[in-house]
């Protein structure tokens, strides 16, 4: 692994990403990781991939795509309910791409490595004569039956999130210079997603997922899953003082934008105190923001006066 | 997973895709795969890309680049004596790339899937302004404490390997126009590797990996490992009719070239009846061509009149 299509230049990588290794990494001098998966656990996969010029721009901080690239991942199994191992990782890089790179490309996975507990157990680098390509794929383990899924939902559930709900959307906007963000926490959310892990959702929720393409749209998915109707009251959202002061203009975006990285809980009323304590237990905030009833799948938004939001895109529908 | 970043035109994907996916994948409809790992085994993971213009040209028939995708990640796991279990899958493509790219490139991996029995267990799809990029993730498992590592040679032990050595550089060759192939075994052998799935290696091969990077440079990464010299016998080496056919201003070629992927293991001479029984069980030859002994990390090839070879390329040396 690591091995590499490239020259002598990409001794280099091994030199980043070598302590990024775990022991079941093998000092990435194997052909494979081995690793001793949990006893009695189940195991939670996922991948993602990110391209310069379409998830990220070219000469943004490299310590910051790799922060996020695995944190996107991270917030995938912490939507799941399934506690982190390690990942695998392959990186498509040109030719002339700076050493320098490589090494804040690894720094800001050093520093997560640390944060999460997670150590790289593997990868392939190679030349591309095109943008950097890189993906993720990452291992995470769960207690048997107890995965979160898309589809379990019940009607007379909760609709529940994490954090506050927007700011990565607004982020953008900040980025793209259509808003103002004196605090600088907009863009920050943007910049770098904070994924739930440790939220002990496990036997909690009984569907779930991360909002990384805006709550409607998120939300749309679980009722597709679990064939239910969903509401959703927006003046029940939970809004960081940046996004409050942003105004009525921007609740569309609030809603529909992307990058949130906050989770989407379906919680039956009888375990609502069990998420709550899981909440306190992490110190991450919860709120209930509407509930599912029985119903052709879609999603509808009560805004402020109580009537049914038309939102432009990712809104009401019977899909 | 296989959510996209592109439009509508990607819900083809999940069509094209879809049919691949086994249980663990649930449809591909959740954000992870859900994955029992088999009691009492332990795991072994590895990953490789592949990006069009580097591994493999941009109008290579697409279901040759899924097989070739899957089968040198099959043959890793191979190489390690692990039994494949499913793999995650990213490709990002350009906005334009047909549908029936697409199509063909799944119905390469469905032939595979069928024939090595390994399941899609998740993926993600991206367009890219560049080239096609490819990686695949694959896992299997062993019985704990057998997989078959780089290090672990000793003194004494032979170096064998699987198949017929030199056909792929030499279908290369073919593929070039610098040599015939009257019969399209060598240029075979270049475009679709076979990987070693079914021999079992474990507990019977001291050290082993596949000839990916040619017999000799795969070799001194074995003696890296494991600290020993080793003596290849060329009049040993197994060769393919037509590579005996090619003659002997050819042997640099068969000695360095690429892409055999078969199996370059270690043996201790007491397990050697062991390792033969293992073939005959997979239906797959086998072929001592040295031996390991103490000293300097390094390759020396004997040739035909027994005087050792200078090879211009991933020769002897001390490294």
């Amino acid at each position: 692994m690591f091995d590499s299509s490239l020259p002598a230049e990409f001794a280099l990588i091994a030199r980043h990403f070598g302590p990024l290794a775990g022991p079941a990494a093998l000092g990435l001098g194997d052909d494979a990781a081995l690793l001793v998966p949990p006893p009695g656990r189940e195991l939670v996969l996922t991948v993602d991939a990110m391209i310069a010029g379409v998830h990220f721009l070219p000469d943004d901080p490299p310590d910051l795509i790799g922060r996020k690239l695995l944190r996107v991942n991270l917030s995938d199994l912490a939507a799941k309910g399934a506690t982190p191992i390690g990942y695998l990782m392959t990186v498509a890089a040109p030719r002339d791409t700076p050493d320098g790179w490589f090494a804040r490309f690894a720094a800001g996975l050093a520093q997560d490595q640390q944060e999460y507990a997670v150590t790289l157990l593997g990868g392939d680098t190679t030349s591309t004569p095109g943008p950097i390509a890189l993906s993720l794929t990452i291992l995470g383990h769960v207690a048997p039956g107890t995965m979160v899924r898309r589809a379990g939902a019940q009607p007379g559930d909760g609709i529940w999130v994490t954090g506050t709900i927007g700011d990565g959307a607004l982020g953008l906007a900040v980025a793209l210079g259509k808003l103002a963000d004196p605090t600088g926490h907009l863009l920050q959310r943007y910049r770098l997603p904070q994924p739930r892990v440790g939220l002990a959702i496990a036997g909690v929720a009984s569907a779930g997922m991360d909002i990384s393409d805006g709550l409607v749209q998120d939300l749309g998915h679980l009722c597709r899953a679990s064939n239910l109707a969903a509401e959703v009251d927006t003046t029940a959202l939970p809004l960081s003082p940046p996004a409050q002061k942003a105004g009525a203009d921007w609740l569309p975006t609030i809603l529909t934008g992307g990058d949130d990285y906050e989770l989407l809980l379906s919680v039956p009323p009888d375990r609502e105190a069990a998420l709550r304590q899981a909440a306190r237990d992490a110190g991450m905030p919860v709120t209930r923001v509407g509930s599912f009833r029985a119903g052709p799948p879609g999603v509808m938004v009560r805004g402020p006066n109580g009537k049914p939001l038309s939102l432009a895109r990712g809104g009401w529908s019977h899909f």
